[in-house]
Parts: structure tokens; sequence; C-alpha cells
């Protein structure tokens, strides 16, 4: 267990977070339960709000003087930090809170309003996600602008202005010297009075330097003391989130403001990380924070994660301006259940952030893009060759980065290294910031091989520092890095082309297209094929990836070598690992994520899987009459199961229903306090219509409410890819397991995930959570 | 049964077509029955092709002289015509093909290439679909030009030349007069030698109608003559055969020859109809053709629809030249199972097909598109206020459409209008073109009231036709007509806003931003606002819509405008009635289709919808062991079910499984002629391990291996909503319902169906299909 948890935070530390996130918390239901973990406090006051439990039984009265049991128990129904919700189970709170709106509204002029101000809450939220996820991503990108011009100088006309700004009122600068202005000061000047000579440059590298590490060392400082969540890209988190996992406070308000400053300082430190993890994890905050103001999606896991998904469209579309393509990155890459009422709500949101953005004008330019791609020149059949080698290296590059990364974070885990994150992220940025300032940006010197040898180098290097940032305790996406290496590889294996092209423009199959040997190849079109090929090889994006790439140049002209190159570079890297660095990131973490896209492979049945093994005790069983409520506890206490079947009798073994170990636990207590004369000896009947009892024994305890009567059973002989299918289609938390028509065994998530690992050949205790 | 079947054809004569279509049928699998309905000929070779039975049992030998039960027996696993198929089983026959393959590649080399090029197969079929449906789309295009251009006179230098081609070899063209040159010559000058006056326009006018005429009764002709199923748009009979339905010959290779050249007439013919819905039936013909070169995707028929699936976003894509609108097309509109391998490759041939179609180039301009929009000027934000009232008109159309458009399909089928499809089809192209001549094209006249005028009477006009021709008896999208008629009321709406700003540029709403009081308002932007939102109304698409805009338009300045007004028509359409026209077609059909957008409203649980109802007899069961031939012959002969559940035995009534009927009636037949001795008394077993029978009785037969052992079940408490959400995720044929473990009814998708209709008041005998 205590090597869980991401960011190389232990889970136990995550478990207890010290900070107050609890407050808003993903599980909304249990919003004011921060001091009692299971049980929440038993005041009646709360038992209105938490809707129903069970699946069918769904309007039942609320008046309170009725009999203590008809009524919710509060906390029934809701979920544990770190489990799985179920499904099935929230969608059908949600179908009968919507039937009782629905009927409602024929009543009055008052409750048709509150059905169609209810119908439209969802259009309501994604405006106010897309804005205020536009906000903040326009308020970053300024932000992080300025902060990275502070490394090198100061503005005189005030502090808070950064370089272009400030040089935007000066009239003495021409075009070409547009960034040397008097106002702007860089650090030599401004402390020893001299822009020129060794020493000016001395002092400017060292407060580069000196900046760099304090950006640094306040984001790893503040992720520490006030958000451990707020760390890495937080994309494996959201999957796994998406797919029915709760991790509270994950998407809390903390999370929030502390992941949006410390990204802004972990950007402009100079580290090797990229903006677009971290806004998608700030646009999923910003999605579960506005939830809280809509019943629909405060009570409901399954509506809020709808929400959820529309909001890690809104991320991609705020980070590279690419509505289309935010859309389609949350459906190929981030979302588990997506039906097509979000996807049209998702496109919604991703539109107004991207017009929010545009109208905040964070580069100045009134384009929705960081990257503008101007060159429109056309490309020759033959470049397909190198753009295909181009993928090749994309794949190449992102199964070694995965397995790098992975290997590194493992290493953080296991080793001492892990115990000093500050000076970690410190040493980084040092190296970090050394070599950006050794390296010239552009290449320029006496000779074009002098260019690419520099190029080569910064290659490397570029790819060293990025397997070691990537996993840090500091906000830190991968999708910038990852291109950087694409791009400065395209870019090298572009001016090699043009060389060739340039020296032998006789060879047959330059002269094919080359005729006047220049200006017939870009190396800019190949930096940007390379960049997507490289994003592919680490993401295995594909569809997503080459819309965003069309937006981002904004014809079809690229399209195919784009294509091309994703297509090659997925290949390549499934060939050598069939995961992506997310899918990656979340098997090192433990959690509980099935994945959607692959195949299973073996031929392995439910019987193979289920629990009792053969070997083990049987099947622990509640009956729906005859047990005491001291039996169920004292059957609770034994075992650790989050749930029991409950069935006709021990030796027919007919499944009745399902109840969980949360709801019991809750039930009973409720009944003791609540309820006179319950007593250890007390009867507990799951039975529709208990037995008349005599006056004699003590009061009977009716559980029928808290039981599930549509539990999901499979037979033993269904082979495991349909029951795998089964639970990622609908989303199960348990599956029961029949053997003509006795109950057999149980199959949870964890049981598959565990049996997949061993499948694998990886060890099956990785999985830690249910 | 008699009022079914599409376009006014009855079930009967669809279910015996004429044609020859049944060689290239949708059940590939079926591939050489044409002559026997049911059982196929139990000849030995056929035996080895069709795959295992069963879910799991997939590596049974493939020995000739084994037990001959243990020998897959022809026909298993094979589904009828108008039926519906089982995507769990089709699923787990590939998952054990593809093991099969996977396991044997580590063995030899070969095995290892077979297992390669079974890999690539999808993506060299998404290939040549691309080729070969932008090719189609290239030559059905051009030759409609052509035919089109016929109408009106023929090109001296050869008739093949359409107008615009005609005149590109003439030097005296100006640019002005480009189409009119001397080669081509005007029906009135090649007959009468003159080009002006009436008796000319006369002339003209006569060989136009007549062309008109002859283009369309030949285009109704061939379609009753060879392809019945050619006619009509085809995408409801897509959708129902996406969602898993069967029905032979409707991707056949007939009714590719004959729509394609249909399309062309009925195109040419200037009725009022589009080529879209069309396209995307022959890029369904094309992809079900060419599955029949891959063994992976010739038997599966799960497969098989995900190519399908591609194929509809080929559909599009060379409709529009959007291949990105295409593949959100096909996922939001068309398609059932869509799983994310789908997406990457839908795009993949949709780009294929686009390239294809822009080498051949039909429209001479190296475009893409059909419609290219070149303005850019900006919007003001007031002019969202039109743009919404466009998008209540397109939904108030839509609505209305769908309406009127069923009454009339409805009234075709059940009156004698429907006797006479020829005749009907010959009156409506008369009615338009005698309008089209009568109406001019353009506004041209006087004033501009008169322009007007004339555009609201072509708009109410443009209506009336559009409604009585999409059900016709020929080949016909709608995609284009309601384009038209929302692209006429944007140009009234545009023209009207025009001049009030230019009457009234001192109002204040106007000067806010059109201070000059001209060119601050663009009719054509109307037009295309008002074409997405009657289009919008129409189909209730919406992301694809958009995208669809947003390339045609090339730039995300009209995409707010675009959105405003698409779900401004959406939600007023919906209000006015749940379903798009697909769906409302597909209902008037009777196809049994689950819709996957609604959600399902109602309180019921799977024992109201479950057969036997209480009122009935007893569910039919098997049990596993001693039944007779005779008596399992008895009971199917007794009843029409399509399957059987097997249980332990009649009293304890616990499940083992489930057989199908034509599974059963295969097995048997195929056991009394190949096996010996087998009688009506001979015991059927469907228990694992038989026990020793004494040697005096008649041989058993065994049948364990048509036993579907993981048959799925729900209990009777179980939420019809949360089993409808099973049928639809799982794509089931039928589910058994239990009740405390004893088996107490069956469902299927026909209850299912019939029950929603029968909740929302409809006739559940609407329901024609299994």
């Amino acid at each position: 267990m205590d090597n869980a948890g991401y960011c190389n935070e232990t889970y136990e530390s995550l478990h207890n977070p010290a900070s107050d996130d609890e407050l808003v918390d993903i599980a909304g239901a249990t919003l004011d339960f921060s001091n009692t973990e299971d049980v929440p406090p038993l005041d009646p006051e709360y038992g209105s709000g938490y809707g129903n439990t069970g699946y069918s039984n769904g309007m039942t009265g609320n008046g309170k003087l009725m009999d203590l049991l008809d009524e919710p128990v509060p906390g029934v129904g809701t979920y544990e930090d770190f489990n799985t919700i179920d499904w099935v189970r929230e969608k059908s709170k949600d179908r009968d809170r919507h039937r009782e709106i629905t009927s409602k509204s024929e009543q009055s002029t008052w409750a048709l309003l509150h059905s169609i101000s209810d119908a439209f809450s969802g259009w309501l939220l994604m405006l106010l996600i897309g804005l205020m996820s536009g906000a903040l991503a326009g308020c970053i990108d300024i932000s992080a602008h300025w902060l990275t011009d502070l490394k090198e100088g100061v503005c005189l006309s005030g502090f808070w202005f950064n370089h272009e700004h400030c040089c935007w009122g000066s009239n003495q600068t021409t075009f070409q010297e547009r960034d040397k202005c008097p106002q702007w000061q860089s650090w030599a000047e401004l402390l020893g009075g001299s822009s020129e000579g060794a020493a000016a440059y001395i002092v400017n590298y060292l407060m580069f330097m000196l900046c760099a590490l304090l950006f640094s060392f306040l984001a790893v400082i503040l992720v520490r003391a006030f958000a451990p969540y707020a760390c890495g890209s937080g994309i494996p988190e959201i999957k796994t989130i998406l797919s029915g996992f709760i991790i509270r406070g994950y998407l809390g308000k903390w999370t929030l403001i502390i992941k949006t400053i410390t990204l802004v300082l972990a950007v402009s430190s100079g580290l090797s990380l990229g903006k677009e993890g971290p806004l998608v994890h700030v646009a999923c905050c910003c999605a579960n924070i506005l939830c809280h103001l809509f019943t629909k999606y405060r009570q409901n896991e399954a509506k809020r994660r709808e929400v959820l998904s529309a909001a890690a469209a809104v991320g991609v579309s705020v980070a590279f301006g690419a509505p289309i393509g935010g859309v389609l990155f949350s459906l190929e890459e981030v979302s588990y259940y997506f039906p097509l009422k979000t996807l049209w709500r998702s496109f919604f949101a991703a539109l107004v952030a991207a017009f929010t953005l545009r109208s905040i004008n964070p580069f100045g330019n009134s384009r929705l893009v960081l990257f503008y791609v101007e060159f429109h020149t056309p490309w020759h059949m033959v470049e397909l060759v190198p753009f295909i080698l181009l993928g090749i290296f994309g794949g190449l590059w992102g199964a070694l980065f995965i397995r790098a990364n992975i290997a590194w974070c493992r290493r953080r885990k296991t080793t001492r290294l892990g115990h000093y994150p500050v000076l970690e992220v410190l040493v980084v940025t040092g190296i970090t910031g050394v070599c950006v300032n050794t390296l010239p940006d552009r290449p320029a010197g006496p000779g074009v091989y002098t260019a690419l040898w520099q190029l080569a180098l910064a290659l490397f290097f570029k790819m060293l520092v990025t397997v070691v940032t990537f996993g840090m305790k500091v906000p830190s996406g991968l999708f910038i890095p990852s291109m950087a290496v694409g791009a400065i590889a395209g870019r090298l294996l572009g001016v090699a082309m043009e060389q060739m092209a340039l020296n032998h423009h006789d060879w047959l199959i330059v002269k094919g297209w080359c005729s006047s040997g220049a200006d017939c190849i870009t190396p800019g079109l190949y930096a940007m094929v390379g960049a997507a090929a490289c994003l592919g090889g680490v993401t295995r994006m594909t569809i997503s990836l080459v819309v965003i790439m069309f937006e981002l140049t904004g014809g079809l002209e690229y399209i195919v070598p784009l294509m091309a190159a994703i297509m090659t570079s997925k290949w390549v890297a499934d060939a050598l690992g069939r995961e992506g660095i997310y899918e990656a990131h979340i098997r090192l973490n433990g959690y509980p994520f099935l994945e959607t896209k692959e195949e299973y492979e073996h031929k392995t049945l439910a019987q193979d899987v289920m629990r009792p093994r053969p070997s083990d005790p049987l099947l622990v069983v509640l009956t729906q009459e005859g047990m005491s409520v001291g039996e169920i506890e004292g059957v609770m206490a034994d075992t650790d199961y989050s749930g029991f079947p409950v069935v006709v009798s021990q030796e027919s073994q007919r499944l009745v229903g399902f109840v969980l170990r949360r709801d019991l636990v809750i039930s009973l207590d409720n009944a003791r306090k609540r309820q006179e004369g319950v007593v250890s000896a007390s009867l507990v009947f799951f039975l529709e219509h208990v037995p008349p009892q005599p006056f004699s024994g003590p009061p009977v305890v009716k559980l029928r409410g808290i039981l599930d009567l549509s539990p999901f059973t499979v037979t033993d002989h269904t082979p495991m890819a349909i029951a795998l299918d089964i639970f990622r289609k609908l989303g199960l938390r348990q599956c029961l397991v029949t053997h003509n028509g006795r109950l057999l065994g149980i199959i949870t998530k964890k049981d598959i995930l565990k049996h997949m690992a061993q499948m694998s050949n990886r060890d099956p205790d990785s999985i830690l959570f249910n």
C-alpha cells in the first residue's frame, strides 16, 4: 500500500490530506462529512437531501413522521474515498429524479418552470465552465509570459508589464528592434548599469538562474504545502475519475488555486514542461466546483462525470485554440462514458472557452492558437518517405520515453530519491537552465553542419530532461516537450533534406519535383510533422491529434503528411508497448481503470476469476430472513468485503439481491440509534412483506430499502472477454456469478484488474484500490 | 405484415426479391444459400468455413473423421433474413478467430505473415473503400452534370461533353459569356435552327420536360425492375442494419449498380432531391462488396458493421468534401457500435475518398466542396437575433416536414396511390419541371419587393415538392432540398434585413454596427445559416452539421451564428416531436431499432415486459436431459419462438443455457441425416458428460455445442430503463428473466420495442421484425 499515490506521494498521506480540500470534493453528496469518515451525522435534517437508494423504489414519502425506515437514511448510496462508483445506480438515481420533475411539471406553473430550468441547467453550466476556464487560461498565459520575461529584466514604466507590452509604448523602436527599448532594462543594466561585456552577461545569467530556481522552488513548496494533488499533468487521474473512481479533493478549490499559481511558476521557471495537461486539470476543477451550483450535478456522480468529460475538451480547446480537436481529445483519450448529448455540449463549452480566451487576447495577435503556421508551400509525394521516417522516430521516442519515464518514476518511488522532491526540482531546473543558455536557441554559426550538430545536441538534451521532468512534484504537461523533441528532430531532417536537394539536385529522385534545387523543401513543415509524430508516439492519440494539427494550421493541405506520420508513429510505438503514457501512469499508481481500447486476448472464463477461488472457503452470503443484527455485524467484522449477496436460504443459494457493506453499516447503526428496542438479537428482514412476529421478541429491522434487487449476474461459463465488456460498457462495480441458477461467487472490478495483471505477467498486487 | 417495407414495397416482395441480390448479401456466411431458405446444403465441404458456434468452445478439431457432432454444423451460427444479430456472439467469434491467428503466429513465419496481413487487412479495406467510393462519386457528379445539361442542349464537338467542357475549347467566348459558344447548341437551335422567339422557347421547354420525364421514368423503372432496395435515401435502413439487423441484398452489387445509375438519372431529372443520402448508401454497398475480399469481415456480422460505419463517413465525405464532418456524421447520426479504432479508420477512409474525388475533379475547380463560401465579412452580435429566428424557422420546418412526409408516405402505403409509383414519379417530375421554369432562379425584376415575393413563392413551392418527393421510388436524399428551403428562407430574411438597414439606418439598433447603412449585412451568410438550421431541424444533427458547415466555409468566423441557429432549430424541432426524419422512417417501416439517443422515461420493470404475460401459459423450456428428438421437434412445431431456454428440470427451473431455434432445427436435421439410427425417440442431451446409455435404445444426440452457456439474465425487479441500457450497449437479441434464481420469462428486442410503442400510445404491432 505504501508505494501508491501520484507524484511520489504515498497513499496514506493522500488519504488524509492536510488541507481542507475535502469540503469541495468529488463526492458531492458527502459534502460536509469531513470529520466523520464513514457514518454521517444522524441529524434528521440531512435526510431529505440525499435522494433515495436502491434502483426502483425511488418515490417513497418524505414525511418525517412515517415509519422511520421508509425514510432515506443519510449516507446510504454515497461512496467512500478511493472507491469506484456504480454507474448503473447513479444513472438510475438521475432517471428517478428526472421522472419526478417531469411528472410534477404538469401540476403547476412553478413546477413547469423548474422542469424547464432543470433541462437547461446543463447548458448554463457549460457556458459557465467555458467562461471560467477561458478566463483562467488567459490569466495563466499572461502571467506566465510576464514571469518568463521577468527572468531577463524589468520594465521601468511598471514592473507588471512584460517585455513586449513594455516596448509597445516606445516610439524609438523600429520594426527590427522591436524588443529593444529604453523602458525595458535587463538585470545587468538595472543592477550594474551596463548592458555589454562579460560582467553584464554573468549578472544576467545569474539573475536568470536565480529567478528560475526561485519560481520552481515556490512551485514545489506550494504544491507540497497546500495541494499535493496539484502536481503532474492530472490527465491519468482525470481518466480514472471519469471511469468512475472517487478521489476526494482532486478537483477541489484548493487544487484549482494552487495548480493555477504553480503552473505559472513552473512554466516560467523554464523547466521542460507544458501547460496543456494541467489546463485540462484546471478546467475539470472549474467544472467540478461549478457543479455545486446545480443539484442535478452536485448529487449525481454519473452526471458530474459527463460535465467533467466536457471540461476535458475545454482544457485542450484553450490550450491549443482547437475546439473540435479538444472535443475529439476528450472522446478519444480521456472520457469513459461519453453520450452524444455530452459531445454536443462539450463542443459548446469548448467554443465558449476558445472565444473567451480570444477576447482576452493573451498572445496579442487576436489568434486563438499558440503556434500558427504561415507557410502554405505544397509538398511532394516523395517527401512522404521522410515523413514516415519521422513517424518511425516519433514511435520510437514515444515507446522509449514511456519506458524511461516510468522506470524513473518507479525509482523515485522506491529509492531515497523520492524523499527530496524539492531538491530534485531545483536540480532539474538548474540543469535545464544551464543548458538552455549554453545551447543557442536558433542554429546560427559559420556553417550549416554546426547548426545541425547543435540541433542534434539540443535534441538529445531535450529528450533527457523531459524524461526526468514529467512526474516531478510540480504541474507538468508533456504535450509541448514531446512536440519540441519532434520539432527539433523534424527540423534536423528537413535541413538535411534541404542540403541534399541543394547539393545533389541532379539526383533522379530530387529532380522529379525540385528542378530549381531550392525552396522546394520547407523544414518548418518537417518540424510540424515531427512534432505531431512524437506527440502521437507518447500519447497514442490519433484522430484528435490530426484534428488539433488541422485546426492549428487551418488547411487540409498537410493532413496527408500528418496522418502518415501519426499512423506510423502509433504503429511503431504500439509494437514496442501497448500503453500510452497516461495508461502507464495509471498502472504505475495502481488505479482501478479498465482500459476500453484494448481487446481482452485470453480464453479464461468467469469461474477462473471469481472469488472465492476453489481452495478458499465458501462465499459469504446473507439470508433474506432469519439472521439477527448481531449475526450480520459479526459477518461484517469477520470479512472486509464491500458487499454481500442476499440469498433465499443457505441451502438453495438462490440469489435475491445484493447489499453494500457501507449501506448496511449505516442502516444498522441508524436502526440501533433511532428505532427503539433494536438489539443484537433483533431479526433482520430483506423481505418485502415481513411475517408477523411474536410480541415477546425485540422489534425487527427491515432493510428491503437498501437491497439492490437487480444485481448483475453472469454464469460461470461466461468468457472473461464478455464479462469485461459488460463491466466496461455498463460501468459495473461487481457482478455475481451463478451456475445453473445457484449463486457461486462474485467478480469485482479489482478482481478483473488483478486477473489481467496476472495474465500479462505483472504483479496482481499492483492494483491498489477498489 | 403487408404494409411493411420501404418505399412502398411490401414485406413479401422484399423478402423474395426478383433479382439475384442474395448472392452478395449482408449475411456473408450464408453466401450461397439462395435456394435453401433455412437449412443450408449439408455438403461436408461447407463445414470448415463457418467457424464455431457457442461462446467459448472455439477450438474444436477440424478433422472430418472425428465424432460428427464435434464438427461444426454448417449454418449454425448464421442468421435469417430480417432478423437481428447477436452482437455478443459475433464479437466472441471474432475474438476466437483473432486468438487462434495470434497463437499460431508464433509457430511459423507463414503464420506470422498471415497474422500481420490480418492485422492490416482493415486498413487495406479502408483504402479500397475510399478509392472506390471516391471514384464512384466522381463518376456520379460528372454524369449528373452532363445529363442535366443534356436537358438544355447538345455539344456538337461530342455529345459526351457537358455545357462547360464543350465551351472550354472555344476561343470565341469571353469571360462574361462563358456559357455561350457555337459548339453548344440548345435543342431549339438543333431541331429548329433558331435560338430566338417563342417557338424556340417552346421547343426548348418541351425538350427540357421530355428529358426530365424520360430520366425520371428510367430511374423508377430501373429501380422497380432490378433493385427495389435502391430507392429512397437509404440512411434509415443503414441505421437499422448497423444496429444489427439483417436485410439481404440491401447492400448488394445490384443495389449498388442500379442506385448509382438511377441516382444520376433522378438528380438530372430536376426533382427536388439530393445525392448525399444515396451516396452514403453507395459507399456502404462498396464497403459490403469489398468486405467479401477479406475472411475477417466476410464471416463476421459485427466486424462488417464496423466497416459499414466507416463507409457512412466516406459517403458524407465525398458528398460534401468534409472528411471530419463525415466521421462525426457517422458517429452521431448513423452508427450504433462505433469503437475508437473505427473512428480512426473511418477518418482514413474518408480522407482517401475525398482526395480521390479531388483528383477526379468533377467540379473543375480542384475544390473538394460542392458549395464554397467566398465571403469573409464579419457579423455583428445584433444579427444573432435574425439567426435565432432562422433557427426557429428551421425547427418548425423540420417538425412540419417530418409530419407531412410521414403522413404522405403512410397515405402512399395504405391507399391506391401506392399502386402507381411510376405515374407518381412522372407527375411530380412534371410539376417540379413546370414550376422551375416558371419561377426565375434568381430574384431579378423591377423592384426588390418583386424579388422577395418570388423568393417567398419559391420557398412555398420547394417545401411542397420536397414533402412529396422524399420517399418516392427513386433514389432521393434530403440534405440538398432541406438546405435549399433554408437557404431561400435565409436569403429572404437577409434581403429584408438589408432593406431595413438601408431604409432605416437611423434606427438605434442598426446604427450600432451599420453606420454607413450599406454592405454591413451579407444575405449570403443568412442563406448559409438558414440552410444549416433547416437541415438541422429535419435530421437533428448537431455537432456533425456544425463541422460540415465549418469545413465547407473553412473558417471559424461563422461557427457562432451556425451553432446558435442549429441549437435553436434542434430545440424547437425536439419540442414538437422527438424524432428526426430517419427515426420516423424507421418507425414507419417497423424496423427493430432501439434508439440510443432517447432516455427511457417510464417506471416499468422487467416483469412488466417479459413474456409469458401473467395470463399466458408458462414459458416453454427444454430440459438439459430427458427430452427426445420427437418431443423437441414437437415443442418447436407448437411454438414460433426463435429460441428456447434450457433448464436443469421443469420443477427447479434453474437456468442452464439458451438455444436458438435455427441452430436447433439445423442440428437435429443434421443429426437425423448424418448420424445413424437417430429417430424421434432418441434422447437429446445438453449435458457436458452424457450418462452411459443402455445398449438397447437408439443413439443419443449431443447438443452441448449449440448451447449458449452464458445467456444474459436480469431479475424481474430490474427497471426497464436498465434492461434497455443493457440491450443497447451490449447489442442483445434476448435476455432471460429470473426471480430468486428461478427462470421466469424472456424479453426480446421486439418485446421491448412493442412495450415502448405501447407506453407512447402507439400501435405495438407496428414493430414488424425480430
